[in-house]
């Protein structure tokens, strides 16, 4: 018997996510580099597998070395990169494809010459969001990184690469597309000066959950690769961003009731800080918390508990906000499904690292 | 070589901050039952084993079960009992002293009649916190509670127990001392409603972190157990809250410097959510943020880096802001030490659980 709280995926609501993605026409031109940090599970990439990605993403050496262990052999570790484990790359580059993020000349002359197997580098560009990057319009840098990459025989150039993580802030729709409309402006002029400069193509790879249903045609013309990766399982914070709907969210905590209290209607569910991290959403019901309740069966979320949601946590304990009619159907030692603000953090936050499905 | 981040320790801080409060003479007549949640380490452990403490808290059955196999035999788990995991606990109860915390007659009669090896009970107080426990004035609920032990022939009473939770979101040395005096007041009067309803012992346990540096003679004259744990390592919401000097905590994560950002006066490290938590608080220079920072020696936590604090964490990138000096010091490829908001969380996000040290 295994011990609550634990993860519980809906695998049907899972695939059919990819398969809504994957098989849309707008994205028929593109190539999918989903970030595989959403699932962290080698049983999970299977179906992306069957679904016919061969590259993905990942956020950490780590999780490089477990995927390139199961089998993918086209990885790019999307953070900047770590001069203390250039040996750990190039190990890691003498049996996959490895790419490398960068955006800083002194990391990437180090990284150039220590790493002996062949990389290819991402050059990173800022384009609003303000967390790793160079600005696009410091075209100095770039140019100087793709000379530094030239005048090695070793290792390639793989293109810029963008995260447009202010979409996560956005108010509206109109938000995100504008968000999108600005940054892929900056990007593709970049993109031309790079060309331009140095004869080279420079491919651009970008790709945010939010963004996916405000994506057209004329927003990807210029986009190479798109790196996704929290829609295989959606979470409150996309339900709240509009990205998906609620009956699509495929992660849930599945936690137990441990104790009722009528007068306040809350219950205590043994699920906290350590599970779902501490990561704060608008609910459905307009108030901030930390997830949303749902009925769970044998191999797959059900309804949702209408009304209720998850208000606060500590390290172990959940405190939901319940409806009167929460205590008609549910008791001690019953469980429940909580679908989580940000299913990643979730599954970082399991504890077994790398679960398997 | 191990890859970064990871916990760093400084030990001699900690054995520091437990010898200051174990040898404090306000709490010479008090039985301490620490809170093993904060650092879920055995090697931890015996820096309180070697300052004579017998009896631990923990918040979860396998924390139990790790420090049971640690040759600890006195055991709270402080989160109310799971009357799914029956078989577990009567398993744990035929190897240890296993005290359980209830605050509801189903699961307490459940637990009574299921579990065949002896436990002792606590029964669950809410004196203003309003996460779990009966309030103290359900003296009927208490007294049922008691009877239900009493007509059992194997199990046991340990004692009425609170939690004041509410002490971390005091906004001065007052507020947490008036929510200690009126939460002990309460407390004692059920206390005394027992024990002339019963004619049975009714000990009080008590006992957070904030609470430690403001108890006085007074205030625990009633008081049999204090159950603190964060005071081993502290952290920057003790700092925030005045409870210890920034030179006392005794935990960081340690994190390697990935880019550099003049421009902006901010520093990429790998130091994310996934580490940290999303836990939040107020720097010393009075803008919110996830961590102070600290220079690291071998094996010592060093100075603080005066003005320099995270202040944005995704799932792996922690983005600092610093002042111009930081870049005269540090370079990429440096690590530095992070002081965490929230050490506990900090430990248990580090993902091989009971990390020894």
């Amino acid at each position: 018997m295994s011990i609550s709280p634990k993860i519980f995926i809906d695998c049907n609501r899972a695939k059919a996510n990819l398969k809504a993605v994957f098989e849309d026409v707008r994205f028929s031109d593109i190539t999918f580099r989903p970030h595989f940090k959403t699932h962290q599970s080698i049983g999970a990439g299977m179906w992306f597998r069957n679904a016919g990605i061969k590259k993905i993403t990942v956020s950490s050496l780590p999780m490089a070395e477990y995927f390139a262990a199961g089998g993918w052999n086209d990885i790019l570790i999307a953070l900047p990169l770590n001069i203390n484990h250039i040996a750990q790359y190039d190990i890691l580059a003498s049996k996959i494809k490895l790419h490398l993020l960068v955006d800083n000349n002194e990391v990437l002359s180090l990284a150039l010459s220590g790493i002996k197997n062949p990389v290819s580098i991402y050059l990173k560009a800022d384009v609003g969001y303000g967390r790793a990057g160079w600005p696009a319009e410091n075209t100095k840098e770039f140019l100087k990184a793709i000379q530094l990459i030239s005048q090695n025989d070793i290792h390639s150039f793989s293109g810029i690469l963008s995260h447009f993580g202010n979409t996560y802030g956005a108010k509206s729709a109109e938000d995100i597309i504008d968000i999108n409309l600005s940054s892929i402006t900056r990007l593709v002029v970049l993109k031309e000066h790079i060309e331009t400069q140095t004869g080279k193509q420079c491919p651009i790879s970008i790709g945010d959950t939010p963004s996916l249903p405000h994506y057209t045609p004329g927003m990807l013309k210029n986009i190479s690769e798109l790196r996704p990766g929290n829609f295989v399982y959606y979470d409150m914070m996309q339900v709240a961003l509009g990205t998906c709907n609620i009956n699509q969210v495929a992660a849930a905590l599945e936690a137990d009731i441990l104790s009722l209290y009528h007068d306040r209607n809350e219950v205590l569910v043994h699920a906290g800080a350590v599970h779902l991290s501490k990561e704060i959403c608008l609910m459905p019901d307009g108030k901030p918390g930390f997830g949303a309740l749902v009925r769970l069966y044998e191999d797959s979320i059900g309804e949702v508990i209408e009304g209720c949601f998850v208000d606060r946590l500590s390290q172990e304990h959940g405190i939901l906000r319940v409806t009167p009619d929460f205590f008609k159907e549910f008791h001690v030692g019953d469980s429940i499904g909580i679908l989580p603000v940000h299913s990643c953090l979730m599954v970082a936050a399991a504890g077994s690292h790398f679960q398997n499905l």
